[in-house]
Order: C-alpha cells, then sequence, then structure tokens
C-alpha cells in the first residue's frame, strides 16, 4: 500500500492534516464504498483540470431508465495539494474552482447519492472497471540566450502508471486520457502493464489499453465540453476500442458529437498535439504580421475580418498580448521530444517549436511598445489588467503576464494588478485586485490591457478616462479600446498604443 | 503613342504578325469603337488570368432593366503573346483558356455586341472613365545554397503605370488590381499620377485611385470567382471609394456577397498577401507533421479528419505534392519586400517566408521517398501523373511538378508526362499525354500521383493493377489510392508509398 507520487515530505504533510485518517481506515472506507452497490466502478487518477471535469461528467451519466451508470473514485497524490482536492470531492465540491456551476451540481450529485469519493490511497485501483489516466505530463522548458530548450522527464509518470499495473483487475479498461508525446501508450504505458502483468501472473491480452483525448476548455461550459463535444480515441486491439465506445457512449452525447476511432493510440496522440500545435502556430505566423502591421500604419484587426469572410480563412488569428495555459504553449515539445526520442528522427518539428518560442516572447512585444513610448520604466507606476490566461476565466497557468510582470520588474516599475476573475496569483504568490476603481485610485502612469475580459469591453470612453487619467499611456494589447473609444480619449494628453493597431498612429 | 512594357524585339515581332494593322488605323478602330454608344467605357490593363476574367465579367454587367452597364476594351503588351491575346479577344474569345464556359459566353455577348473590343496601343486610356490595373508584378526567385532570395523589380510595371498615367482622363477611376508590395499604390502608383498631372496641368485631386483585390481561380467557376464572391477594396480618399464601390455593385453580386471597404489601400494591399501567406503556412506547417506522421507510422489523413470535426480547425490543411500557383509561391515575398523596403523595417516575415521556402521544397519530399525506396533512379522510367498544379485544372503555371521533374532528370531518370487536363506544359515546353493507358504501355518502373485530378481518383484497384502491373513503385503524393485499393495491391510485387500515409509501413 503506497501512495502515488510519493514525494518526501509527503508523510509529514499527511501527518499535519487533522482530515487524513489512517492508511488502514481509508483503505476499509473505499472497500465499503464499493461495496456499497454493484455499479461499475471508474477510478479517476489525478483530480486536476481533466479528472475533476471527467469526475462530474461521470457522476451525473445515466442510463435512459434514468438509472446512474457508474460509482466514481477520484484518486490525487498524498500531497498537502492533493489532499485539499480529497477532501473537497469528500465534501462534495469540485477539486477545482470553476464559473461553471454545472461541475459543482455534478459533484453535489454523485456524492449525495454516495456514488462519488476520492482519496490518496492506490488501494482504489484494485477496485476499478474502468481506469482513467488524468495526471499531467509536465514539460521543463527554459531558454538559453534566446534559444528554448525543453525536457520531458518521464520518471514520475512512470511511476504513476506503475502503481496501477500493480493493482489493477487483469480485465479492466485502461484509458490514457492525459496528453502524452505520440508514441507513449504503445511505447511505453503498455510495456509498464506488461512486465507487471508477467510478474502478477495475469494474462495482458485481457487488459484493454486505450488512449483517448479531450478536448475541455474553463469556463462557462466547463462541464459541457466534456459531454457535448467531439472525442477522438483509438484502443491498443480491437476489442479495447470497443470497451471504450460503449464506456463514452455512457456519459457523451454521441448523437450530437459522434465519436472518432482512429487506428492506434499513437494516431489519438498525434491527433492532440496537433490540434494545439495548429493553433499555437496559426498565433505565431499572426504576431508577424501584427508587427508589419504596426510599421505599416494598418488596422490589422479590420484586415482579418476581411479575411475571416472566406471559410477557407476562418481560422486565421488576431493579434494579442500572449500565449498561456497548459496546452499551447507545450504540445508542441511533447511532439518534438516523441519525434526524436520514441521515433528516433533527426529532425525536429522546427516551425512547431518555433511557434512555441515566438508565443513566449509574445509578451515582450507589448512590453517593447511600452519602453519605446516612455524610455525608461524605473519608478513608472504600471496597472497590468488582467493576469489570467483566458477572457472570462480565472486560470492562471503559464500566463502570459507573467512574463511581462518579470520584465517590468527587471526595470523597476511598480506594478498594479487587476483581474475581473482572479483574486490571488498562485504563480507569483501576489493578491490580484477585482476592483478597477482602486487600481485608478492609484494613478498609474500606465495601464495595460492584457486580456479581453468582458468587464474591460464594457468600460465607455468616459469611465475609460475618469477612471485613468493619471495614464500618460494606455497599451491595448486585446483589442479592447474601440477606435471610437480612442478618437474620445484624443487631445487628452494619453498616448494610445495598440497591439496590432497600426492606424493608431496616425489616427491620435 | 507608344506600347506598354515595349520590349527591343516587339516591332519586329509585331511586323511579323499579319494581323498587325498599322498604329494609326488601330488608333482610329479605337476610337470609332469609344464613338458607337454612350456607356462608360472601362480599359482592362493586362489581359491574364485576372484581366480575362474581369473583361468577361464586365462584358455581360448590366442594369436592372437589361441593358449593358459598360463598353471594355482590353489592353496587353506589343509582344507575340500579347498580339495573341489581343486577336482572340478581337475574335469574341477569350484570352486565356479555361474549362469554365461562361467565361466564352460572357466574352461573345460583349464582343458581339460590340461592347468589347481588345488592343495594344496604349490609346486606349485615354477614354477610360474607369481603368483596371491587371498587370502582373512578378518576383524573381532563387536558391543559393539551400538560402531563399528573391527580388522585387518594379520597373516594368512602374512603365506600365506611367503610360497610364501620361493619358488618362482627369476624373476617370483607376482600380490597382495587381497583387502588389502593400504599400505600393500610396507611396509609388500614386506619386507617379501626381508628376504625370503636374506636368499635364492636370488636378490630381479629381482622379479617383483605388487599390482592390480579386479572388479568382482557376476551374469551373472562373468567372463566378469574379461575379460572386467578396471583394476587398480602399480608396485613396473617400470619394475614390464610393466611385468603386458604385462600379464593383454593377458586376458583383454584392447582395449575397457584400463589399469589404478598407480604411486605405496599403490596408487591401496587405489583406491580399495575407491572405495568400496564411495558406501558404499552413500548408508549409502540416509538411513537418507529414513528415512526423510517416515516421511514427500513422495516417495523417485520418488524423485530420479528426481535427477538422472542430470549425476552430477546419481551415487545417493535408500533406501532398507541393504548392504551385501565381499567389501562394510569391506573395509572402512581395509582403517582405514591402516591409523592409517600402516600410523600412529591420526584420523580415520570417515564418511567411519559410513557409514559401517549405512549399518550394515539398515535391522533394516525394522525390526522397522515392530515391530511399529504390536507391538510384538512373534510367529508370516514371510516370509522372500530372503537371499542373491543381487537381481538375489546366495550369502550369509555378506548378511543382517542375521541381520533381529537373530532380529526376539530374538523376538520369526518363519521364513520362501525364495530366488529365494538360497537353502541353509551357514552362518546360514539353508534349504531356492524356491517356494513362498510353502511359501504362510504356511500362514505367515508378508511377507518382502529383495531383489529385478526378481521373485518378476515380481509377478502380484492378484497373489500377492492369494499368501499371510493370511498375516496382508507385508513390501517392495527393492522397489519390485509398486503403481499400491500396490492400488490393498487397502481394502483388508492388511497394506502395504515400505522402502522410505512415500506416502503410505496416499495411503492406
Amino acid at each position: 500500500m503506497h501512495a502515488i507520487q510519493q514525494s518526501p515530505v509527503s508523510s509529514k504533510t499527511a501527518a499535519s492534516q487533522s482530515i487524513h485518517t489512517s492508511n488502514q481506515e481509508e483503505s476499509e472506507r473505499i472497500a465499503s464504498f464499493v461495496m456499497k452497490n454493484t455499479l461499475p466502478t471508474v477510478v479517476v487518477q489525478g483530480l486536476g483540470f481533466v479528472g475533476t471535469a471527467m469526475v462530474a461528467a461521470l457522476s451525473i451519466a445515466q442510463h435512459s431508465d434514468g438509472t446512474p451508470c457508474f460509482k466514481v473514485i477520484g484518486v490525487d497524490v498524498d500531497s498537502e495539494q492533493g489532499q485539499r482536492k480529497v477532501s473537497k470531492i469528500n465534501a462534495g465540491k469540485p477539486a477545482i474552482v470553476s464559473s461553471d456551476h454545472n461541475i459543482d451540481q455534478a459533484i453535489q450529485c454523485g456524492w449525495g447519492e454516495e456514488r462519488l469519493m476520492a482519496t490518496t490511497l492506490v488501494d482504489a485501483y484494485q477496485y476499478a472497471d474502468v481506469l482513467v489516466i488524468d495526471i499531467n505530463l509536465d514539460v521543463q522548458k527554459w531558454y538559453d540566450k534566446n534559444e528554448l530548450e525543453y525536457d520531458v522527464d518521464l520518471s514520475i509518470y512512470r511511476k504513476a502508471i506503475e502503481s496501477v499495473a500493480e493493482t489493477i483487475k487483469e480485465n479492466a479498461l485502461v484509458i490514457v486520457e492525459s496528453t502524452v508525446p505520440p508514441g507513449m501508450t504503445e511505447e511505453v504505458i503498455y510495456p509498464i502493464f506488461e512486465a507487471a502483468f508477467e510478474r502478477r501472473g495475469l494474462d495482458i491480452l485481457k487488459l484493454s489499453l486505450v488512449h483517448s483525448y479531450e478536448r475541455v476548455m474553463p469556463g462557462a461550459n466547463y462541464l459541457k465540453s466534456i459531454t457535448d463535444y467531439y472525442r477522438v480515441f483509438a484502443g491498443m486491439t480491437p476489442s479495447a476500442s470497443v470497451k471504450a465506445r460503449r464506456f463514452f457512449e455512457q456519459f457523451i452525447n454521441v448523437d450530437e458529437y459522434p465519436l472518432t476511432e482512429l487506428a492506434s493510440p499513437r494516431a489519438s496522440e498525434i491527433s492532440k498535439v496537433l490540434e494545439n500545435s495548429y493553433r499555437a502556430m496559426n498565433i505565431a505566423f499572426i504576431q508577424e504580421w501584427t508587427e508589419f502591421a504596426e510599421e505599416a500604419g494598418v488596422n490589422l484587426f479590420e484586415v482579418l475580418k476581411a479575411i475571416k469572410r472566406r471559410t477557407t480563412h476562418s481560422n486565421i488569428m488576431a493579434p494579442g498580448f500572449g500565449v498561456g495555459g497548459y496546452c499551447l504553449t507545450k504540445d508542441s515539445l511533447l511532439a518534438d521530444w516523441s519525434k526524436t526520442n520514441l521515433f528516433g528522427s533527426a529532425s525536429h518539428l522546427e516551425k512547431s517549436i518555433a511557434a512555441v518560442h515566438t508565443n513566449d516572447q509574445m509578451p515582450l512585444h507589448s512590453f517593447g511598445l511600452l519602453k519605446k513610448a516612455l524610455g525608461s520604466l524605473e519608478n513608472t507606476s504600471i496597472a497590468l489588467l488582467g493576469v489570467s490566461y483566458l477572457n472570462d476565466v480565472a486560470d492562471t497557468r503559464s500566463s502570459p503576464a507573467d512574463t511581462f510582470y518579470e520584465a517590468c520588474m527587471a526595470e523597476g516599475a511598480n506594478m498594479l494588478l487587476h483581474d475581473s476573475f482572479v483574486s490571488y496569483w498562485p504563480e507569483r504568490k501576489l493578491n490580484v485586485s477585482n476592483e478597477l476603481e482602486a487600481i485608478g485610485a492609484q494613478n498609474p502612469e500606465v495601464v495595460i490591457f492584457a486580456v479581453r475580459h468582458s468587464e474591460y469591453l464594457q468600460i465607455d470612453a468616459e469611465s475609460l478616462y475618469r477612471l485613468f487619467s493619471s495614464a500618460k499611456v494606455i497599451v491595448d494589447a486585446n483589442n479592447i479600446i474601440s477606435d471610437e473609444k480612442a478618437s474620445c480619449l484624443s487631445g487628452k494628453n494619453i498616448r494610445l498604443i495598440g497591439v496590432g493597431k497600426g492606424h493608431w498612429k496616425t489616427l491620435l
């Protein structure tokens, strides 16, 4: 009996948690939960962003006669954060804060009907009819003299899989839902099960191993992005695919969103990272045209609207402050790692990697415009409006605000932070104001709109001036200020700079 | 009185043309044509691919009461080719061969009603109420040690504009419809008119100068791609825009395809080259994933189908043989030239240029696969199926077949050429067979499907084998052969190679 991904400090942390019972007691609690009814048991490994939504979706899955499909056990690591998530689920609440109340309701429903529990004990795996792997496989990324370097360390992920392989039932359905380097399920995960099953005297052919990927998005449709969206999957064997299809049909609206079955897990794995690389690359491509439009005095947003009339060009991206989140900032690196490490290729995914690089540097474009306008930023008070990476969502994972913040701090600026949804920025360990008035009252010399939150879009021209009359420069890095509002600010001694808005040079 | 773009040999060439009348006679012919009725005269400068479609569209434009809107004069250069085009129009036929019979009918209509003529004399410009500039601005492109180099020479284009500026009416509407480096209308063309008008004692403010771009596509909807598609335009002045809008409304179905007016000619110019750069870049992006899929044994077409379910990803491109045509192969270079030469930028459109480079090299990927399969290509007979750059169209401009052909010839291969639509390859000065049977009868050792012509898609598995039973290798570079057909060929001693079809490694 051991906890997954156990770190050296975790037992101490666990001991300090009054809610943590002994392993023996917890083990009995799991066994008693499983005995409560004969519903199939689904174990979700990892209660992060995807795992939480999966636990919610599975909790409300029901047959056509209204009876529930599953009982669900969420498992997370035995760390302070893992314990916190587990406690939340065990109190009928989501492990992740979200603006989608359907998640709360779904979890409340499963918990209330005693069909949902969570634990940090790997004991749970032995009961799984279906095990869904939702643990993150992180990429270490850094810059060395403006060269993007990265590393993928499989060891933690491998250990987590090993803990499953040691305890799982022979005929379980195991679904790898993590974004992994293509080839991982076949070349790394399957061999782990193969070795463990041999040791355990089990028949590996009875196991059903599948890769499938979600397309979960934070925000108001968090739950629906699992239950009402297209899903891709592929089994190691035809029978694994059949079992997976039946499982997905129970909680996904497949009538409206038919499942896509691919030929092999590696195809499903490539599909996921290609999707995100496509998007990252299209954003990076627009960045060089953003700079061109600024040089040429052209409003790129107007141009893009003209281009998007063509359905063949409808996916073209817009200028912006930067790219954040968990996927677009790293998935191309997973693919590149796989290409060279799992498939022995001599060549890299050069364009895809370059796109990640460009996107990582994007906030420095806004920073550069600001620097050019003011010369020095020393002791300049800068109001950074928006630390989330996504509009109308409280999500600071890999937020571009971080790069901008760091660059300003290195210049000796004083930063004022605002976000409509975020009140604490965990990556920076900083409080964030939710009150624009409070930011305005501190008379910032620079205001930068970094995220397209509705609150910012709704500020009228008069309020904009009233709030920030102290500003020498306002940077609109996300198409927040319309030309109409911009023209109201002319003659007010505020310099307006817009990313992708080259025409403002002549307008103001 | 002088001909546009007159080359040193053109007068001799002209003299050798029995159809060429004296300048005096031709001048009188134009004057008499113009006097025939009071309809506004539209002169189209350049009877190439776009100019021909414009002449056709303008010929059939009519008011709501059914009366015609314009009389039209097409002008081309006084060269052998120009003379040929002019003669064709003057015989009621299109200057460019096309599969769209609507073009033939439209030109027949205008010619039959004596509202359409063509000439090589610049005399015509003086009569223009509207002058549409449809002459090409070419880019010189070459590779120096695998580095893409290019040059844009404005001199010929400038001379053509000068010939207009010297003769045009003061209050004419001049529409630059050529794809030009962004900034060209404002920074190069306008100053030419300004200088000429000053010399001529005319008021430049009375001239209406506009940039507008078409989205003409060869093929069955050639005419409709002018009359029934979205159009973008921008005038140097508000009144120029108003005049242009009225003009477009007379021959474009603006109810279904509303016009898009941009703020400045440079915005319209950027829009055009960005559209094409977007497409070129997306093709180049997929090329690196094509190679990855082949290495990983994955069918990328299957993966792309899964990804395209998402409307946010519907523009993702597919693997293929290469990129050709007049636009995608050079428009990013025009943009880059403008960025550094007209707007003084220190940085290049790196990603866009790299995409053109990648696409230019694409046919060498198919060549590489073939080389890897056979070792040497010396004295190998290779059937190249498709020399056009586009499916079901006879268009060899910048065709990727050229690069492939050259590489094979350099290895000492014997090339057999087939195309469903092309019977003469002008760039190579070679005849091309339209008979697959005739190609098969020559027992090629290699067959490569290079274009997605319908004829190729319709070959069934049995015919495929019957036609090419002599082949050691068949390369499917454009997703011509389905997996079903491919499996019928297994065991036949033919090696199948598919671009982007990594799964064929295991299939066969």
